[in-house]
């Protein structure tokens, strides 16, 4: 636990808040991060629960209310509502302020929040790679985090020292910081997390299209295999739904050679070619292996 | 635990020893359902590993040798090694024996070893549904089989003596034992395990076949969905290209309709039709619950 003795920022406003959010919200508290924290949300009922779980000092419905003040904003909705948001709040954040987000796709917030914010205002897209397949404020908790990625995508003129609060902050998430260019991480998450979940969404939705029968089967022996894209395919569908449209060219690029590669296993079955198998699943085991010195693995890899 | 005063079987001849094979023979040994245990295995290595970890009471690299005087012989080599040595062995397998195996695909059982059994022995294919990344004796451990499904193929014909102790073997494993027609089960499996596995294979390939840059950064952010994946796809090999070869039709034929889910999927994004996805991502969700429903989850899945 490290108790920064000054707050980092005053004055926080939460725009939106799940999983990310809120499990960001508890570091703050725990860690005495915000010296206020007050969230709007697009439903009273999640600002019900926001208050339940008292994750913030003031709730309001309404946004720009939210972001008068701050010295911080924290956007966290679904990537598709970026651009209303921006569009509605983006007049009334004062200069020094610094804009950052939880977003699992960074071009498009250059694209749909920087051309509404005032000169001296400091946007500084961040995405915490964390979460699990279940969504909403209830589900957060600050040790989320722990050990993973932040990726932050400050653009050429951000200002340091708003990159440097922005980095302290997820320190103290426990998480390591790195900077890059938000197309790079576009594609580079496009292959380690948006192509994941697409397949992982097509499978289940692939049985889940089968006779009532065999479809209680498919279930009935899930252990197989099938059981792990399911939890995976349960995430948030507004939240994967938004991140496809607004990273569609990367993922597009990856998924056609994902395609590829399937045609070619699907010959090697069809002509009974074992050796192409063969090599094909042998290779992908140096992969593992690179993940395991990386030690980007879970106590959970490796007990099952 | 289960002790059983006389043993279910006085003598058990196991060949080859894998993950699966190995826990069985701890299960029996835990238990006490065999009189005697003989391992047989192609490599001197893997009999030295079943001697240090006291995994049997006798070791030969003869399979002839290991079936005489039997009760119950277990083939647990990968499915392309079943004809071979169903030839070797079958004429060497006195009557009354039960022969059995733990495959993933059980229409090859009838194809590749039915036909090297003299009359009077008794054919029990059987699928313990249950497994880890690792392979080989080590990684074996009595606990692999508890709450999972076994799944036996018996023919028309099956002995109903030999399907009850086959049964009551797994039983003491702790596995949950249905019966259905072999060719059923390879149905159910291509969809629950083999199309899965694939995926998994395939995903991991290309990210393999990227530039080594880009593929030390997905190694690196790969707590992102990939991770997973790769878990999976560090499976054995051999295995796996035998159970694509052994089940082909079941696994292309499900892979069409994968190819045809994806497909859409991929226009959707390319269109931006936000609708579709939505629809495809809700209905998944639906599938999870009925795993849940079913409790064919892990405490790992709902911790994380």
């Amino acid at each position: 636990m490290n108790t920064i003795a000054t707050p980092l920022f005053n004055r926080v406003a939460f725009i939106g808040i799940g999983l990310i959010g809120s499990s960001l919200s508890r570091v703050m508290r725990r860690d005495g991060l915000a010296g206020h924290i007050t969230v709007t949300a697009r439903t009273q009922e999640t600002l019900d629960t926001v208050v339940r779980l008292e994750l913030a000092d003031n709730v309001t419905v309404d946004p720009v209310e939210a972001v008068r003040d701050a010295d911080l904003v924290m956007i966290c909705t679904p990537l598709g509502a970026y651009a209303s948001v921006a569009q509605t709040v983006g007049p009334h954040i004062k200069a020094g302020t610094i804009v950052s987000d939880v977003g699992s796709a960074k071009n498009c917030v250059f694209r749909d929040i920087a051309p509404h914010l005032a000169d001296g205002v400091h946007l500084v897209p961040g995405h915490p790679v964390a979460g699990t397949e279940n969504s909403g404020p209830e589900h957060g908790f600050a040790e989320l985090f722990r050990d993973r990625f932040c990726i932050i995508t400050p653009g050429p003129d951000a200002d340091a020292d708003a990159v440097a609060r922005i980095t302290t902050m997820w320190h103290a998430a426990n998480m390591e910081v790195e900077s890059m260019d938000a197309e790079h991480h576009d594609k580079v998450l496009a292959i380690t997390s948006h192509l994941p979940q697409l397949i992982a969404y097509t499978i289940v939705d692939t049985a889940a299209q089968l006779g009532t029968d065999l479809k209680q089967e498919v279930i009935k022996y899930s252990a197989g295999g099938f059981r792990d894209f399911t939890r995976i395919a349960a995430s948030d569908p507004t939240m994967w739904r938004d991140i496809y449209l607004e990273n569609r060219e990367a993922v597009l690029d990856i998924l056609g050679r994902f395609d590829e590669d399937l045609t070619n296993l699907k010959r090697a079955i069809r002509q009974g070619d074992g050796d192409t198998m063969q090599d094909v699943f042998t290779r992908t085991r140096a992969i593992r292996r690179g993940i395991i010195d990386a030690k980007q693995h879970t106590p959970e890899d490796q007990k099952s």
